[in-house]
């Protein structure tokens, strides 16, 4: 940018990396660290400089972890026989938010895509397929997004898994609670439909 | 967030509290700087902490700067009697993106907003006006935004400014170009029928 010094544009063009942001929010965003001042701006840097300082990857569930394992694969409370499949940290996130699941969890770090040329060996796949065969699983919850990529994905683990007798099974499909029956699209509508239950 | 490294908290904390990012989108940035890999997020980060280290505010105009007085003031090819006021930095950017500009700038940091509490003392008022008494200044072109809060900054510098015989102008309004008369807001068009011009 011209007029601007270099350190503003480098910070700019380092956050219009980041996925969403453009040009004017990395220009909004820079500026703004300008005048909030020298310390909320060294509280971000360092915190982005810990990041890969003080994470590691859990080697049983290959979640983001300060231990190897991690504390909920070493949860004596938790169901060591049911594991949840999902695609990113933040799904785990999702899920320990509701507080109704209490087993384990296996993190793909992502979804099966051609694509993006993503295919099974990307993913954590052999790791889970280890677990289930060592650990004495006894059903795993395929928790990968309803989606086109979350569905194959889905379908791919569970035809490995089902030879080792465990049960597989998928996350509802059906209408959002507190969603409108009016605004919800065909897909959604459809897969209610074909899961209605009895009342 | 349960179930996170403390890094990981901490750098969705410090990125929320940006302007327009919320926890949904801190946590989506912080799990992509994660995936991304430790360069990515090592080249923010020093952005990030380079950001006050690396830049200065130019004693003349108040424009962010590598040096001081900054190479806009310091270029003689520019018409010094014609200052340009603008409320923040980026500001100088967009109006040196227009290549018609060729004067000084003053920026104010800001504008005058009882509702946020920022009086004419939190601006760089002042130092516009000793530019006007000293540096021989002809113009002042007043290019606060068009709104209530840059209008009243316009206004209050205006009547300041005039006592020293500097002619001093507002950006014009009216139309933006590229855009549909039938989606323009009444005021707009309300200002752009005051500002008709023969043709």
């Amino acid at each position: 940018m011209a007029s601007m010094p270099r350190a503003v544009d480098r910070l700019i063009d380092a956050l219009s990396r980041l996925p969403g942001i453009g040009p004017k929010t990395a220009s909004r965003l820079t500026y703004h660290l300008l005048r909030a001042g020298e310390e909320e701006a060294a509280v971000l840097a360092e915190a982005v400089a810990a990041l890969h300082r003080q994470t590691i990857m859990c080697s049983r569930c290959c979640n983001i972890s300060e231990t190897d394992p991690c504390a909920i694969c070493t949860d004596d409370r938790r169901d060591h026989q049911t594991i949840c499949v999902v695609e990113e940290p933040l799904d785990v996130v999702a899920i320990e938010n509701t507080g109704n699941f209490h087993g384990l969890y296996h993190v793909l770090h992502g979804h099966i895509s051609p694509m993006e040329r993503i295919g099974p060996d990307e993913l954590r796949i052999e790791p889970l397929l280890a677990r289930v065969r060592e650990d004495g699983i006894r059903e795993i919850i395929l928790a990968t997004n309803p989606t086109l990529e979350g569905d194959a994905t889905a379908i791919y683990i569970s035809r490995l898994a089902q030879p080792y007798g465990v049960s597989v099974t998928r996350l509802a499909l059906g209408l959002p609670r507190g969603g409108d029956l009016e605004y919800a699209d065909r897909m959604t509508l459809s897969e209610a439909l074909a899961g209605r239950r009895l009342i």
